[in-house]
């Protein structure tokens, strides 16, 4: 399989982990929302993701899952999150999905850096630990991991490792940063794809910062495919008007802690998979929640039949 | 002046406090936006807050603005910030804008505070620092503060606290918080009112939930007064119309640390104030960022006419 | 072998991991050192704890060393970390070494809880991940996971999880904390067993305050155990006149962070280990901090010929 | 009265405030106690701190405490602290305590930083709020601000800001740090003050490493004036010997949080100040306390007595 590189562009949807209401992964589901994904536009997958429930894993179940949405992804580059709390974790898990045939690693860094002396050295050592000439998307999630990592420490890390081909960008707010890296690379730095996540909630203004697509996941990921190609194409006001159709939702499914439960709830009333659970501990979605996300979809297909 | 009380509805605009250029409190355009603000619904006014630039404020501007708010806003009420690290400065600007004629004081947790009794112990001793009889709202604002608040905590700071006569609901996700609240009173518990915070950014489905209405900013405080009036009235889905109308803005001014630029730059377009200038250290909007602010607001106007 | 259970008492030593210099696990020092503790006094051990370099290592090798410790300590209960970010991974290893024969899991909280119905939420499904009837024991650090236990919460989770047999103390400060359990048994809740952490920083106070002895690492095993068995037996003045030759060294292991490479320089240095190593990310002891801690030794030796 | 300057050295102790019973400020006690620790060989006073309790003070407290400590102390230079929130604060306490006289201010980072741009920048802003030509003391103290400094940026902050005179070192374990200082000097920056804080836990060591002093607070601040003596002149093992006299207490003063009952405890019962009350939150020594303090002290006593 192809591995990433600089030139990465499109949507990579984070793809969500289905489970059994008894608690079982849901490999037919896992099938079944691979294929849903890529038939609606995604360039690559990442999976293993905070919002792929990968810290309720076991080391086992990891890999059967990693190899399993690669197999089924074929010739669509799949990213597996590696982060852990040691480098060691991140060297076993990183040499066993890239032997399955992962495109790429994403590493975020440990909620206890805090210098910038301490992120440098910390992705040093971390790609070191992912393996000589595994490609690395460096995920830059401050709201998750409390970690802020200024534009210059990028900058810095990216020039130090050429491994580093990739930016998961979601810091929050996050468009100013995106600038920075681009006119420090249009000064002459080695160029980096970026994508980015947040839910897609900045996407059209990411996009014309210089963004070259999304990491992330919604629950209609052909809004997120659609968007990037107009926008690429250079019709913004189209991409927007996509766009705001679906914001309703895309804050909805934003909110932090709550929003997987929304995501998964919408992806099983669309087929995508067989059940909404979460793997415990993670509550269902609340009837209150339930008529509220009903009514906004709603809302959403009026908007979209209008938009044509 | 009236004092608020448990059953304030309606919207308590968090208002932007104007400065020169030079950095000087700006009080002319003071004026003028606390008649903006009154002139497109405000029910009541919230002042020194975190968006009003508090913290940057010596304690004799702090009074100064205060004093003047309270005279120009006449019968409408004003809320006054007076969270503190300690309950000496707390008790002493209580004191003071309690004597100019606040209608209630705002006081949020330190960051330090993590245990349900250090909480419950806090809010015991701040609400003695305000004064016998001065009613007071609570601000739940996690992501700001670092502190989460228990909806059963809320419920047993309301029932031992008669002076906490509202919630400035600002927790995220919080939706499944102001069912919880509204229960415990539909069993017996004393009801307050819930004002919401972040932006607005969730305002329909929190006025669905059993919100009194909303305490926050935005540049176009009229939207939060119409949503507010029509869920009020039943009328859901023209408050959605609407909102879902102004919802691109909303979700841009909502940029943490950000997002105060975005709405003095629009404050100042608008008139309601002289100069989008925010005190040191607090940057201008840039022109990327201008110009997305731009293109938002004149799909917004096209949006709106389409609306009628 | 035995099951831990609420009356254990004496030193559980909190052992390190011993690494060759090339990064591998060094299993003769490891028998090594655990020799070394038992003949110094220790009635039990912990293993896989943050000091014992426990996100270092991959599963495999933790299950490794698991089997190791355990088979060389016979009949001595060994304790084994099994803090993980996910319920499924608790739940893997803690069955794995109950089964090489561990006589019990510990688990601390994951950094992200608050409220104290998480952590009383957090506790009761980690217990059910450790699997039925598996002695718990239950780690309170904040100064680690910025997790606050308050010592009711504490109370709660004891009364309704009978599984949680020990509370690894290390509340800092956190004398009053052993005294409020202590009083809520003596009114007639269960009695569980309190071991002391923080390096042994305050056994002495501790003990008095009802401890029943100390959970922690030190370079001077016989150290802790003296104190405990002289605290134990009420010889106050004798077990503070050992716990003071060794404070200054005490003091210096203490540092956060730096305090391992300490520890084990000087398990090295005793010959319980063969090499000081850390593994990476880790760095020896420099040079002015090795001169610190000779010079601290050779004061102690001195003061130790003085107590005869 | 003096400024201080980058040469200057000895002990800063960080004085206690003083309160009545009732909670007022006890005018008569601050007098006693500024003499106290001037007999006891304090070469200057730090007011204000956090272990002065000054979030519990409002403005015109601070202002009348820092008029009084200044008057008393006549030629000995008193360090004020300014640390607030905002830097329109800062700005009014530092100009206020200068006209009265103060020596210098010291200025702790807000928490909200976290990269070293921001704090960077953020000493910029507030030395120049300071006010030109006002001595600053950086204060460095992660355990209470969550805010690392990392060597080279306090390296960059002092080769900018030439009003930075003085570093309050308190990282811990920060000996590392205080010899990477040394270093960049030796190799040609600008030499600054350093004093010690931490309680003095590490006093001998960091004298070693090549500090200029202590600025802390003990219950024996003769302690720390005869460490620091004896350490400057070269009599290493005379300096430890009394420090290690004193060790068992310093460590017990040393709990974060209840630290402070006990050190007014103890400067009550020597009769520096008339009570041991705190402002309230503060809660005085429960009996257990007392009788640990009490018991440590007739210890300390007698070894002293044997040290001669």
């Amino acid at each position: 399989m192809p591995l990433i590189d600089e030139t990465a562009r499109g949507v990579f949807v984070i793809s969500v982990t289905p489970f059994l209401p008894g608690g079982g992964v849901d490999f037919d589901s896992l099938d079944r929302v691979t294929d849903f994904y890529l038939e609606r536009g995604a360039t690559g997958l990442t999976i293993l993701g905070m919002m792929g429930e990968a810290p309720k894993l076991t080391q086992g179940e990891a890999r059967e899952i990693s190899a399993r949405v690669i197999a089924r992804a074929g010739a669509c580059p799949v990213v597996v999150g590696v982060s852990a709390p040691g480098l060691a974790a991140v060297a076993e898990l990183s040499a066993a999905v890239m032997d399955l045939g992962a495109a790429g690693v994403m590493i975020a860094p440990p909620s206890s850096l805090r210098t910038d002396a301490q992120i440098h050295g910390y992705f040093t050592q971390a790609v070191g630990a992912a393996g000589a000439g595994v490609p690395v998307v460096l995920q830059d999630y401050p709201l998750a991991t409390g970690v802020q990592i200024d534009a210059a420490v990028i900058g810095r890390i990216v020039e130090d490792l050429p491994q580093i081909v990739m930016l998961k960008h979601e810091d929050w707010p996050g468009l100013a940063k995106i600038t920075a890296l681009r006119r420090a690379e249009a000064a002459g730095r080695r160029r980096i794809s970026i994508l980015c996540g947040n839910g897609g909630l900045f996407l059209p203004e990411e996009m014309a910062r210089g963004a070259d697509g999304a990491m992330t996941g919604f629950a209609y990921p052909e809004m997120l495919a659609e968007v990037v190609a107009r926008a690429a194409a250079g019709e913004m006001d189209r991409a927007q008007d996509i766009f705001d159709a679906y914001l309703p939702l895309v804050r909805y499914e934003q909110q932090q802690g709550a929003g997987l439960a929304v995501r998964k709830y919408v992806l099983a009333r669309r087929g995508a998979i067989a059940h909404a659970s979460l793997r415990s501990p993670g509550a269902p979605l609340p009837p209150e929640a339930v008529a509220e996300v009903e009514r906004l979809i709603a809302r959403q297909e009026r908007r979209l039949k209008e938009l044509g």
